[in-house]
């Protein structure tokens, strides 16, 4: 022994967090015995609501408290744009996104990507969902925001087959340089993609 | 908004821990919803129990969920050496000591330091009880482990006089240079106090 039971525990469980090793846990637990008692139950509760409150929104799959999540709602309420859906593989990339600031359409968000491997089929993620929300929408607009992985590329080519044929605008983030990234520290797949991907200047 | 409630609750007070920013706080929110649920149960409880059960030993001011510390009750039961008293500034040194494992004897907690500047006087620390420890034991020894500031050779010179004349061998720990650390990145100081703290090699 070292520590006391509970502060030896909450360096336990503090360490399952990511980024979170030895020393800065032992760190956080010692903290926690100096913070206001409130804030050390508020910190508590919320880390428990976070696990027990949210659910998936029913219309897009993304993180909520409520039946549906914010987002759908204000796309209900006209506030955003129903017709233009942004296609995710999981609820995190929904608030890379929003804070952008620039997106006003919605999200769907698949939960997962077809990975035969894996043996992940179509039915194993949430697509059939998409095409009925598809279906019901006027000139409806999909854009495919997954990564550029095998896996990332099978989902987005799968959905694409779905909807072949169909009034649906179909379309993919671009592939390409990151900001500030230099040439010279490129991976050859990503110039490649750069390359493909590339923008007439006009 | 982002993020539902009860995730930017977390991220807020996740926040208030040393060395987590909002980058960090966001990715530790987000894994407890991916969190077995009682290891976030768990992760809360031990939070809270670090707060509500620990409090200072009754005999030397370090932390236990007991009346007396582990150490304590070790040296009560003749495992350690209650007569050789390390006396440090605050709880956290205790762990630090404990992890070197090559200290047998028991420790003393002031809880401060002895600064006149901040109005820090003698009875505003943990002073009066290491007193009262010492005096009731034969032949004690006191190793002084405080830091090299203003307040920790006060407190170290205060301590000393208090039990100048009495049969109590007092020491503090030498300054010097840090293991690996090269001469010519030593401020003045140190290099000063290792100097001074010179030792006969024979």
């Amino acid at each position: 022994m070292i520590y006391p039971k509970s502060l030896s525990d909450s360096i336990n469980y503090l360490k399952k967090l990511p980024g979170v090793g030895e020393k800065s846990a032992e760190r956080m637990a010692l903290s926690i015995i100096d913070m206001d008692v409130d804030d050390v139950d508020a910190l508590a509760n919320a880390i428990q609501d976070c696990k027990n409150k949210l659910k998936k929104c029913s219309i897009c799959g993304s993180l909520t408290e409520s039946d549906i999540c914010e987002i759908c709602q204000l796309s209900k309420d006209n506030y955003r744009n129903s017709k233009l859906i942004c296609v995710l593989e999981d609820y995190k990339s929904v608030f890379t996104f929003e804070k952008s600031g620039k997106f006003d359409g919605v999200y769907h968000v698949l939960g997962g990507l077809i990975s035969p491997m894996n043996g992940v089929g179509p039915d194993d993620i949430n697509l059939s969902t998409l095409i009925k929300r598809v279906e019901e929408l006027d000139n409806p607009e999909i854009i495919i925001a997954l990564k550029s992985t095998i896996e990332g590329e099978a989902t987005t080519l799968y959905i694409k087959k779905i909807f072949e044929g169909k009034n649906v605008k179909i379309s993919r983030l671009s592939y390409g340089i990151p900001m500030g990234m230099d040439i010279d520290y490129l991976d050859e797949l990503t110039l490649l993609n750069a390359l493909n991907d590339r923008k007439d200047i006009s």
